[in-house]
């Protein structure tokens, strides 16, 4: 199957935001992509202050414009994420849609991004998100994938937790940023992948130097070998990939770290 | 503290490469190593064959000599691993002697290295040897330390339960091939040390490539951000490091993906 990673700019415009994720939807589906994804929080800044002015709820003018989106391009959508209002909360959310315009899954950001390393990046989403429960599988007539949000691949149990789970490939809406890009984007992505041996696909937005909070960009798909079959780098584009499922089965035989059961998928 | 890694050749002569061993050992203990590790397998070579006609007791003449070459140059020695004989059974062990000269852990490998990659590497330890069960943590005045051999590095599920064991370095005595190491080698070193905050020595024989089996060598040393402190090449050598154990608790508290009791070791 095809796989598309929008690595697109994102503005304070929100109405700007999503015709530019339209236009690049429909972009990567004349490319023959059968699944788009679009980047962590595509439609808002990354500002802990945005996400509560920028949140809608399930329902909402945002999710209605991905919706349609999917159906009109036929394509299954990973909508990045966006902030979700419930009850009074703010959650980092991915909605996914699929091509006859259907919500079939949601998956909230389980593990907050609160770090504060010295002399780099300091961001605190707990200040005014909360966090989700659980992990996150959805099926397509191509296999099921799993999928978490950017912070969430630093923790092996939930990548494993998707594995267990019959998950086939790991879906990343995700921005890292100048300090833990170099250090570890790769690094996770590719020893997730390994150490499920499934596919990890990864969007970042566009790096855009002058935002407030710099995106390390590099949108990345690895295979189950921990091979990098593209990265991004730092401009907008779209990338697409061709996933051939048959190599998580093939490497879990080669290499069986994994339980018999999950070898023969 | 200062550690040294071993990445020595290994021949058919167990008593030549014990001697090597103890040469390296006392020129790591002349250099100031406060802890010297051996490669997995040092004096056997790596084949399924061999391990029942080299494997001795615990407390055989291999076991007797790595203890006294760690009493006589006063330094903790992993002694890389050994063809271990118990109840009619071979294990891939790895003895742990104090600078007193006493055995104060011994980790049997856990998982097998049973793989078969297609065009690639073919290897089923399971033909001779038999597997060990859980966990291996030792202490020293320095801090504690977990230990595994090498294909058990492929089980995030291990390593972590080393670093809940409140271990801050992991020690692998490893020896990868031509076909494993350049795909996954330095990528699962560096993956464990980031995803447990730890610091991840691997000690590998050096490049024989007349052996049967072709060690990949780069012996490694990645700290608790990922970060590669050295890298052996493939040539016999003696590599000396200074682990600071403060970059451990940092990287907890400044990327906190660890449980808080695990942030203040």
């Amino acid at each position: 199957m095809k796989i598309a990673l929008v690595q697109m700019p994102v503005s304070a415009d929100k109405t700007k935001n999503l015709s530019v994720a339209a236009e690049a939807i429909a972009a990567a589906a004349g490319q023959g992509a059968e699944l788009v994804m679009l980047p962590e929080m595509f439609c808002c800044p990354y500002d802990t202050g945005c996400f509560p002015l920028y949140g809608e709820p399930a329902g909402g003018p945002v999710w209605q414009a991905l919706r349609r989106m999917a159906a009109e391009n036929r394509v299954w959508l990973v909508g990045g994420s966006m902030p979700e209002l419930e009850g009074g909360r703010v959650y980092n959310t991915s909605f996914v849609f699929s091509p006859a315009g259907e919500q079939i899954a949601r998956h909230r950001k389980v593990h907050l991004f609160d770090i504060d390393v010295t002399g780099g990046q300091r961001f605190m989403e707990s200040d005014t998100l909360s966090p989700g429960g659980g992990c996150t599988v959805f099926d397509t007539p191509f296999g099921r994938f799993g999928l978490c949000i950017c912070f969430d691949i630093r923790f092996p149990a939930l990548a494993r937790e998707m594995t267990e789970a019959e998950a086939r490939a790991i879906l990343v809406p995700a921005a890292f940023n100048m300090t833990t890009g170099p250090l570890h984007w790769e690094l996770l992505l590719r020893a997730r992948a390994v150490d499920n041996q499934l596919f990890v696909a990864a969007c970042a937005p566009a790096r855009d130097t002058g935002a407030g909070y710099v995106s390390y960009g590099h949108s990345l798909v690895a295979d189950p070998w921990g091979k990098v079959l593209a990265d991004g780098g730092t401009e907008a584009g779209i990338f697409t990939v061709e996933l051939d499922f048959g190599a998580v089965n093939a490497a879990r035989r080669q290499i069986p770290v994994l339980p018999p059961q999950l070898r023969e998928l």
